[in-house]
C-alpha cells in the first residue's frame, strides 16, 4: 500500500490526526491507514474511534496489525518498540 | 467468550501481564484475550508482542478489536475511552 493514505500518529493533539483522516476520506480515499508506535498506539485507537463514531460513519476498521520494530539509540543500543497499523475502510 | 482466559491490562509492569499470559497458555488454554483501555492500550500491544516473540512462539494475534466505552466520572459527567481486545491463539 502506498503512503498516500497513511497518517502517522505522533504526540500532537488527537484532533490534528482526526482532521488528517477526514481530509483524506473527503479527498476520495476509500482507505486510510493509521500508523503508530510506542505510547502513541493508544492515541491511534482514539483517532480511529473518533473518526468513525463522529465524522465518517461509513468507515470501519477493516484490518488491525500489530508488530515490533527495533530502534537503535544514540549509544548504539537497540530497543524494541511495539507498532500498530489500523486500516479504516469506507464501504 | 468466558473471562477465564482474559488478562486485563492496567498500569502494572508489562512483565506481570506477560507472566499471566504464559501461565494461561501453559495451563492448557488455546486462546488468551488481552483487554485494555485508555493509555494501557499500548501496554497491551507490548504484552502481546513480548509473549509471542519471546515466550510462546506458536501464539499469533488472531483477532484485534477496538471500541469505545463511556465512563461516568465522579460528578456525573461522561467521557469516552477507547478499548482494545487482542486475542492470542495457539495453533
Amino acid at each position: 500500500m502506498s503512503d498516500e493514505n497513511a497518517v502517522y500518529i505522533g504526540s500532537k493533539p488527537v484532533m490534528n490526526y482526526v482532521l488528517a483522516c477526514i481530509t483524506l476520506f473527503h479527498g476520495g480515499k476509500k482507505e486510510v491507514v493509521l500508523k503508530a508506535r510506542g505510547r502513541s498506539i493508544s492515541r491511534a485507537v482514539d483517532v480511529a474511534e473518533i473518526v468513525r463514531n463522529r465524522f465518517v460513519s461509513e468507515a470501519t476498521p477493516s484490518e488491525i496489525k500489530i508488530g515490533t520494530e527495533p530502534i537503535t539509540g544514540e549509544h548504539g543500543s537497540t530497543i524494541n518498540v511495539s507498532t500498530i497499523e489500523i486500516t479504516l475502510s469506507k464501504e
